[in-house]
């Protein structure tokens, strides 16, 4: 017999998200600050596409944010990380570390520069990967030469990693900081989800040595579609630049590109629309908060699930609230998401862990046990900035 | 001794394009239509990402405009040159016919997909790709096979064929379609600058299997950034929408992944753009037709340089109007260039051919004197839709 009141659970979400609201999304964007002004700016003054100042602004803006030296907009953030494994110089055949548990453009961005993904494993306490696990990991099956890191087993080089801070919670960054010192991997964070997020008070994006942000309309803060790359490294990020404007050599009139390029430019209409929502994070952070520790309460009175908190060496946007059924009570997650979202409340569980789709089941991976059970247990809650409005109906 | 008068050369231009601007530039956007209110729709209703209702009319409304079943909306022309190649089933090592004379997304679409581009030769009558040349050439190198057509030389299979309708101009596409059929060829048209453009009647892109369109900043229409994938073939229209959209299976919930897949989809506020952009189709071709008459009425009077009409087969958008000089005067190329820029009349040469280009340098080519006779004397001038207004400042 199962411990977990469906009717109680739902009702849980329900006394946060909204008991009046008939059908309530996973996270929607809300537009209360200068979207308008700016966007009106854009079609008055006709700068609407690759050009134009708010695509400058914004990238200021951004750089200031995430206490980045430099940010670059790009269309979103599939191609912010497609172009920073190209920046660390990923080359065909490259391995790249990353978490079997993420969106399937980590993945696919390794697989766009013909690189492998090699998948690693996920620790509980910040659903992100597990520094210590995949340092004895790579203890035991790499080859450190002079020239970097080599999987004994496949031969190729190890040659990056990218943590992704799952659901905007930070992975333990300075213990992971140490394995790609000693195992000279290079370091880009998936910072897809975290903008607003801290870790030991410095905004995720500031270990890597390039970062992925996105703006997709279901994230903290959304373009439309958008993403940045955000780097310390002002070379890297003039390259990110020329790269991302298909690689064309400034001049008047002549038209010469010195490398392959890519048209991955964010247009100034929808940074305008970033412009005015990275105004308000202040604003929505509180809000994410006020959530979440809503949430967090509720949750306490309900048997079999738990509510996911922030580690506690940071400072999280909770993008996207998390509850974890109790390993006992695991059979229950298929119901739970179907009462759920029957009801209108619109729930899921974490992604199909990577090493399982076809396209990457061939991959090498380590012990996954963790992710494994995460994804049995794992399940997101309604989370929209504008559920923390009191009178929203 | 120069026959060519730059002076009244610059005049000839004012004359069109405006004697009070102070700056003119080659193509920029005009917004007098719906396009604040459907955008205005999108932020109120906050559907501003990869779903929405303006992404659905778009798509619908360019299969109408273009007169062909499907049409499937991306981030840019770029984007639909590469899922084309896909959808055509281009593979590693295979070999892609385009035109050396294109703007660098052609070739590097290929490039995408580990193709190599082998550069074709221009006409003068169309700008584009010649047939006839094309076809002698294939059959001094090819093998045809029961496979396919193979490259003698390289050995390697060449799989399809991408003309460019450049500046508008619809290269023969009857023409084209029989060295395809004898070839094998797959073919698609980058039809990124010919959106109004007809070939004997009926809109380029019905050609190809599958054909790219643009919608640029500077392209006759535009949605701040964005691109469009249009076919006949109804299951590569539902296979590029699902390559398009991270190549996710359809679930309530479950996050489950296919295949490689990108993340191209347009997102909704730029199709707000493009739907008020696409009412007012009618118009602009209207005005271009007007300015390019002009041009040509005003040219006639300028020595040393002739201005290009659209081929008899064709009703052309005249795209970016353009001018040729006369094979005496070829040197006069770059003082034309610096004269008109430096007097902040915007104009520019064609795109320094692929073959000359770092990256693609040692790429197969066929002969390409046409291309390279047409790079020392092409040049576009002024076109925007708004020259065309009488009484604009
Ligand atoms: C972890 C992670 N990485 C990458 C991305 C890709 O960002 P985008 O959707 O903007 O391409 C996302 C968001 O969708 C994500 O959640
Ligand atoms: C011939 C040609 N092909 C492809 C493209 C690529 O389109 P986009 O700039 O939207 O990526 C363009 C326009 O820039 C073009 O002129």
């Amino acid at each position: 017999m199962s411990s977990i009141d469906l009717e109680g659970l739902l009702q849980a979400i329900r006394t946060v998200s909204g008991l009046e609201r008939e059908w309530v999304g996973l996270h929607e964007p809300i537009f209360q600050g200068n979207e308008w002004e700016y966007v009106k700016e854009c079609l008055d003054t006709r700068w609407v596409s690759s050009v134009g100042k708010f695509v400058d602004r914004f990238e200021i803006e951004l750089a200031q944010y995430t206490g980045t030296q430099r940010a670059i907009a790009v269309v979103n953030g599939t191609a912010a990380l497609h172009i920073c494994l190209q920046l660390v110089g990923i080359q065909a055949n490259d391995e790249v570390l990353i978490p079997t548990m993420t969106f399937i453009a980590t993945a696919n961005a390794v697989a766009y520069c013909n690189a492998i993904p090699h998948f690693v494993d996920s620790e509980e306490k910040t659903l992100g990967l597990d520094p210590k696990k995949l340092e004895n990991y790579l203890d035991r099956i790499c080859d450190l030469r002079p020239e970097g890191c080599f999987n004994r087993d496949t031969g190729r080089r190890i040659k990056a990693i990218i943590p992704v801070h799952t659901f905007g919670h930070p992975v333990d960054l300075d213990e992971l900081v140490k394995v790609c010192d000693r195992f000279k991997l290079e370091l880009i964070e998936d910072a897809a989800e975290s903008l607003g997020s801290f870790y030991k008070g410095r905004h995720t994006g500031n270990w890597g040595r390039v970062s992925a942000l996105s703006f997709n309309g279901n994230k903290i803060m959304t373009t439309g579609g958008g993403g940045a790359i955000v780097t310390n490294d002002k070379d890297l990020a003039s390259l990110a630049k020329h790269i991302t404007t298909t690689a064309k050599v400034s001049h008047p009139w002549a038209f010469n590109h010195d490398r392959i390029g890519y048209n991955y430019r964010l247009p100034n209409l929808n940074a305008a629309l970033g412009c005015a929502q990275l105004e308000q994070m202040p604003e929505f952070l509180a809000k994410k908060r006020a959530i979440s520790q809503k949430y967090h309460q509720v949750f306490n009175q309900v048997q079999g699930v738990s509510f996911f908190l922030e580690p506690e060496f940071s400072r999280s946007n909770y993008w996207l609230n998390t509850i974890l059924i109790d390993r006992t009570e695991v059979e229950q997650r298929d119901k739970i998401l179907e009462r759920t979202n029957s009801q209108g409340v619109m729930t899921r569980p974490v992604w199909t862990l990577m090493h399982k789709l076809t396209m990457f089941e061939n991959c090498p991976k380590m012990d996954l046990s963790v992710a494994e059970d995460l994804e049995k247990r794992a399940i997101n809650i309604p989370s929209s900035v504008f559920l923390a409005e009191d009178d929203e109906s």
